[in-house]
């Protein structure tokens, strides 16, 4: 651990904006095997109806906030028709989407505990009651358990204390002659931040509230251009910093709370994105001073996979030390190869505007070992697509890394994505996440349209879709995907998701 | 409302004492038919065998705490095997007897919200979690909720930090001579006080946190022989006086929490011992300054009923608006008719204390209304029993009480008991509240063996069938009573039971 840095992190805690919540209809989720996930929110009655009726053991209702937020519930219920004699008990079932509102059969492979369920005993009914977690929802199922209570109960208030710790009033208007889809994706995209950057950049406030590295990269890049929380991105890199495992690898993600402690977890490329980071946050604000500060630990992560480069230029361990996306069946070689490149030569960048020769000559010379190795080896130029691992497997993953990492020149590049976007190559992206890099491929080769067009099929089905933020999966081909086997336990408002603001505000305004 | 007899409760305010109890075994509850209810505790090993354990989704344990106690569970876990990714569901049981452990089917008539159990949710468990709600227990099932939890847990401690107002080092020992089971008998009684008495002298705390007049009569006379804790007498005394209804009869029991509040519930004959609490009182203090400030509020109680005199000198009302006891099918005209008497005198006892010669002669009068109506139409001279209603119900209830309001001289009383314990009427007392006034009588009647006797018989027989504290219900002759239709919701720490110890201390020490 890095007291200096942690102790710098500490400084840097935001305070939390809180705004007020409240449902705004009544609903009911209905089965219906035409609606997304085989569920739709059927919309009811005004919930002034609700405030007026007197309910009992047995009853149950959900409301909808109308927008998904992430905070902390609090009920104000009295008992009528008798003083509450008992304790009430409430089931509550929070949902980011319809989905979760069902009861249901879980059968994922995450822990089921991230189901946001409580059964809560309520003593005393006249003060408000605050429920003590957080929770990530925009749907509120409320059950009245229990048999033979004497009294029944009324609802007079429910809401939610929304927090965040971006701060909405630093967001530039969009032009007024935005495409109308891309400035609605635009605004689901900013919620999906906004209610992602708390204590830290989480990665989904509904199931994980780490801290990862590879997508603080991406809501780094969205910040900028949205809420410009700069103390924020600098908190994170300081929490990366200030906890490396013994040999200065950064881990992947960090748990913030109660006590700061990395996770078991290291990926390589997510160790790399340490220093994309820091590259971004220079570029962004030409603070050379925390360059200075965090440049051997960004150095370090360069230096350990430098160690790892074989006798052909290859990178190592490319499969089983690199995430690149979730995609069954992936070779993940090469694009593993390719990320190395692309941050080794950002590393190049800051190495230079630090004027530290030394590194600038070995971080030269290993860009140059790699990209001849991914030329020499990796590229097919019959087909004219790289190959990725001893099957020669053929992805998109491994072109769009290697456009983004520059191996060839522009128009090569620009030539290389067309080629991929008329293949019939069947590995492709089916995450935002690598979809973001799909999307910054076009946008580096110039192909504007293309970039468009795909961001509206992608973010803009979602919305479509009705999403207040973006989610964690998406497939258009297959809307039940879950990497742990459940729709329910998705995240439906995540980090990585939120990178349209970035292209929009970026290279379309 | 009476704001300053609320103000002067609210003053005596009792700070609650703390203490520390950890779970001393662990236990397993097994059916068993010829185990009290059914169920059987087996003892297990020792609690170190549980905090070296790694435990995981699924399992259970269940923990014995070694005594009946009151408070707040404290819970100290670690994550093992991985950090703790996800949030810990347990579900926790709470019994004050074994057969409220394994899962059953609730068949009661009392809110099924009483039933001790909760499910939470630990977000993080660097922290000691302790539950925000009390229990009253000594068993503690937990079970380990969830699925595919990817971290085990480990119990590093668990303890209650129970509370109670009574001050234990204020008990005189008894004479070592004691009988032994008289002894025990002392020491569960004590037990049974001192965790009914809260913020309030609590009725049962598990599942009946009010105040209630009768059972505080009988608290208050055997807090006299141990606790002395005579300013919660009169603060409960004060929240009686100060919550009033509209026509001055005192409630039958008041909600201390968390705004005061009056009962719906108004019974003849507890808002008589309002009298009799004050009488003890003043008989224990000679606190001159309150009986002149509750004297209005006392006399009050026997005006109200004194109009409820018919013709007849009998008390009207006396099967609808008495308690008298719980049991089935009892007539409770002529006990009604024996507590007015009783109370009566009592309160002409503190009018004669205050010189209130118009109230001394107005009580007198009724007295004698009330003892002349009571011979010549309840007493049955052929049979030498009272009866009681159009039926002539005979009852031990009705010579019990007619015993305790002295309609006779001590002789004829003393006969009329024996006669009553040698009859083979069947209406008889099958709770601690209506076997205490049977022992009361015992006493007045100056048999002190059979006395004894019978406190061993009821309160002894609770204790060989390991009470820790005393029943709401027993009956030597069904196990299974419950005035709910449920062993489980029965109350088995109640403030009614307490008495042996006011007879073992004032009787036979």
């Amino acid at each position: 651990m890095h007291d200096k840095f942690l102790s710098k992190a500490s400084e840097l805690m935001p305070e939390l904006n809180e705004t007020i919540h409240r449902p705004v209809e009544l609903v009911e989720a209905l089965p219906d095997k035409n609606a997304l996930h085989g569920v739709k929110m059927i919309n009811g009655k005004y919930v002034e109806n609700l405030y007026s009726q007197e309910l009992q053991n047995g009853d149950i209702f959900t409301v909808d906030f109308g927008t998904h937020i992430v905070g902390y519930l609090t009920l104000k219920i009295k008992p009528v028709g008798h003083q509450q004699d008992s304790p009430l008990r409430l089931r509550l079932v929070f949902g980011e989407m319809p989905c979760e509102i069902p009861d249901f059969e879980y059968a994922g492979t995450l822990s089921s505990t991230w189901i946001q369920e409580e059964i809560v005993n309520i003593d005393v009914l006249a003060e408000p009651f605050t429920l003590p977690r957080r929770y990530a929802f925009r749907y509120l199922k409320v059950e009245i358990l229990g048999r033979c209570t004497a009294y029944r109960v009324k609802f007079e208030d429910i809401y939610c204390t929304a927090v965040t710790s971006s701060d909405c009033s630093s967001i530039e208007k969009l032009n007024d002659d935005m495409d109308t889809m891309l400035a609605k994706i635009d605004e689901v995209s900013i919620r999906t931040l906004k209610n992602c950057s708390q204590e830290v950049y989480e990665d989904g406030p509904k199931r994980d509230r780490r801290l990862w590295l590879g997508d603080l990269r991406l809501q780094a890049i969205a910040d900028y251009v949205t809420f410009k929380n700069y103390n924020l991105v600098k908190r994170c890199l300081y929490l990366f910093a200030g906890l490396p495992h013994p040999d200065g690898q950064i881990s992947s993600c960090i748990f913030h709370e109660p006590t700061l402690s990395n996770d078991s977890w290291i990926l390589n490329d997510y160790s790399l994105f340490f220093i994309s980071v820091l590259y971004d946050y220079f570029n962004e604000t030409n603070d050379l001073n925390l360059l200075k500060e965090l440049w051997d630990t960004a150095f370090r992560q360069a230096e350990i996979v430098s160690e790892q480069i074989d006798e052909y230029g290859l990178v190592k361990h490319g499969q089983t030390k690199y995430f690149v996306d979730w995609c069954e069946g992936l070779d993940k070689n090469t694009s593993a190869q390719a990320i190395a490149i692309y941050t080794f030569k950002q590393c190049h960048a800051l190495a230079t505007a630090l004027n530290d020769e030394k590194r600038m000559s070995f971080l030269e010379e290993n860009i140059n070992v790699l990209t001849k190795g991914a030329v020499k080896h990796l590229y097919n130029n019959e087909i004219g697509f790289f190959e990725s691992g001893e099957r020669n497997q053929l992805s998109w993953h491994s072109q769009i890394w290697m456009i983004l990492a520059g191996v060839f020149e522009k128009d090569a590049n620009a030539n290389l994505l067309k080629r991929l976007i008329n293949s019939d190559i069947e590995i492709r992206p089916r995450t935002p996440y690598m979809y973001h890099h799909f999307i910054q491929a076009l946008f580096d080769c110039d192909m504007k349209e293309d970039a468009i067009k795909y961001i509206k099929a992608y973010w803009g089905k979602m919305v479509e879709l009705c999403a207040d933020c973006f989610w964690e999966v998406f497939d258009p081909d297959n809307l039940l995907l879950s990497p742990y086997n459940s729709i329910q336990i998705n995240s439906y408002c995540h980090a990585w998701s939120c990178t349209p603001s970035y292209f929009i505000r970026k290279y379309l305004s």
